[in-house]
């Protein structure tokens, strides 16, 4: 049979970059390619512990239906947590519970983007959100970025010239996928250009504990007096991924509305990874984890500068990531790093080329992203020799 | 902020059932509106100690991210599963994990229906799956429920005369809310209708397991030459609801569309549930609990008919399930059940009203659900006689 696939889905397409990660996953190429947390730093010895207590103690806690708006101790813990880090304390506001932070941005999406409406978008930015945006049919703008974060001229300019702009999608710090952080003189800027214009603002920030240097920017939901910042938190970055517990925080009528959208997508989050991060939290201080993952990145991310500045072609301009597991370069000029990967590939080094990333991913793109998190010292040393000589390869 | 919710989720309200659900789970109402399993039957020792040799022994298998179509053991433990157990062993076809049936639902919705096309549904039928395809902006045609199934001759005249019509969603067994089975004859005809018109069938059997009598139709998937069927597989009753575990299996370009769709959802199920439902179909035998939930839910069917039998008026007409956790009567006449509900919850007790089971749920009902499944012998008893009291009341 011929299947009619809806119009909302031709528009997500993940091949390329599926080709791409298939690739990598060969475990004789040396991927600089990945995005995953350190799984050395897994807390599973208290994750076993805890797994065990519950579902031997609380059976129905854990395996029963639950609401979909999430496990209330948990809402609970996270809005002390998230008060207490980044002063989020709005009493208009409300918490629901995702899987995955991918989840809330899909929710958010689901619930306020009409078909054809615009998202501004840093330019590039995660895919994860592109592919989403995309599937509820959404119309893009991209921001360009530098050092200090997306280039707020040009969004002022946007948001004068263009029509129905209706989110504007952010992850202000160590921002994957070039690690940039945005300024606290920008976020002020930024926020006070979308509450003028009533433009909704998804503050994606999975990233933001993992800050080098100790150094942290107030999220714009801190700022959010006007109820327009829909904040995305996540455990994945500080706890595990594959337990996918996220969560949003926005006015409460946004998150009524996200609940009814996740009661028909999933019913709600599983149970028993919702109560085992509650319980985590109650006895364990995930600071102390946190702190580690800083330590580790922190050292992981000097081998990495150090060893570009030591092989790549001085031409290669990079980002210097003040945190997060991501460092963005440009080759410049006609390079198309697309071809470029083919060629890596061939040397057993892999990376992601930087087309994926943008709003125009058909187009020739001469950046790519390296990441940090996931390799030895010595193996992210060997990488980036690798990758330096067919850049100096194919540049001289 | 005013804000303005996108058209889509306009037509998703969970309001009305939402009330009702919340009046039901005050504890000192006998509530014969639940649609929860068991839960003294989930086999939280067993799982306790499956989760915790995995969390222990397997960090980054339980706690890394991974692919969005789910943990390949447990797809392929799956395909042997529902290959013995429902001769469903299409060559073409391929397996997708998904967080609760309920979500592949959503994402076979989201990859194959477009705006104002039609899904054809029982009449009445689950409201998870009305409220899914709400969001997607679907327009349904409604089928009356006879005693063994949907009205072939109503289904067969709706595809002669209407246009558009892309799906048909059915739960054949033990239907969700009326506890009615399609025959054989009736599935035969339902596949062979929807196979001369290109209409998409989404098999819901959620419930397929709990026979009361060992008798079992054919699923419409087992008869799927055609790759018409896409079929929601779930753990939610026959283990445990609160993993969210469930499971699509369709044609392998239906389930590369519906990875994707996963992908920017939520990236992937959380792993560790997965793997714990794998590993609990390799170290123990589900078949094992399945008969002691057949056991149980058979005597508490018999114990709610006899009650009905017993205390209700002969005037009502009620389903006589023979598998599933639901029960479907109907007054008759005039009557409205949401006011008869309204009455009941004064009385302490509660079921489910039929109008937010149809497709036009502001229409008066005199239907409403009875559930067996969690409460005690004595309480279904003292439930209906509760009820019983009422209706004669009502209806003298």
């Amino acid at each position: 049979m011929d299947y009619i696939f809806s119009n909302r889905i031709k528009g997500v397409d993940g091949e390329a970059i599926a080709e791409i990660l298939k690739a990598s996953a060969d475990p004789s190429i040396i991927s600089l390619a990945g995005g995953n947390p350190a799984s050395e730093l897994f807390p599973n010895e208290e994750l076993a512990e805890i797994a065990h207590d519950l579902l031997l103690n609380e059976p129905v806690l854990t395996l029963q239906y639950s609401v979909a708006q999430g496990y209330l101790p948990l809402r609970e813990k996270i809005k002390e947590m998230i008060k207490e880090r980044d002063n989020i304390n709005n009493p208009e506001d409300d918490i629901i519970i995702t899987s995955g932070s991918q989840q809330g941005i899909d929710f958010a999406t689901k619930c306020l983007l009409n078909e054809g409406e615009t998202v501004v978008v840093e330019n590039p930015t995660f895919l994860g959100a592109l592919s989403c945006f995309s599937g509820y049919g959404a119309h893009f703008e991209g921001v360009r970025m530098e050092n200090d974060g997306m280039d707020i001229e040009q969004f002022e300019k946007i948001v004068k010239t263009k029509k129905n702009i209706k989110l504007l999608y952010t992850i202000p710090s160590f921002q994957n996928p070039t690690g940039i952080t945005l300024s606290q003189e920008k976020r002020e800027r930024l926020y006070k250009i979308c509450a003028e214009n009533s433009i909704l603002i998804i503050e994606d920030n999975p990233y933001g504990e993992l800050t080098f240097d100790g150094n942290k920017f107030k999220t714009l939901k801190s700022m959010d007096t006007e109820g327009i910042v829909i904040y995305c938190g996540s455990f994945s970055k500080i706890l595990a991924p594959g337990i996918r517990v996220g969560y949003i925080v926005a006015n409460k009528k946004i998150i009524k509305k996200m609940a009814e959208a996740k009661q028909s997508n999933d019913t709600h989050s599983p149970m028993l990874t919702q109560v085992m991060t509650y319980e985590f939290l109650k006895r364990f201080d995930i600071g102390e984890n946190i702190e580690k993952m800083r330590t580790l990145y922190k050292s992981k991310c000097k081998v990495l500068l150090d060893s570009v500045d030591e092989y790549f072609p001085e031409a290669v301009w990079h980002t210097v990531p003040t945190g997060g597991l991501f460092m963005w370069c440009d080759m410049g000029g006609e390079y198309d790093t697309i071809q470029v990967y083919k060629e890596c590939i061939k040397e057993k080094v892999a990376f992601v080329p930087g087309a994926p990333f943008t709003i125009n991913p058909n187009e020739r793109s001469s950046a790519f992203r390296l990441n940090f998190s996931t390799m030895s010292n010595e193996n992210i040393q060997l990488g980036v020799k690798l990758l330096g000589n067919k850049l100096h390869e194919i540049m001289k």
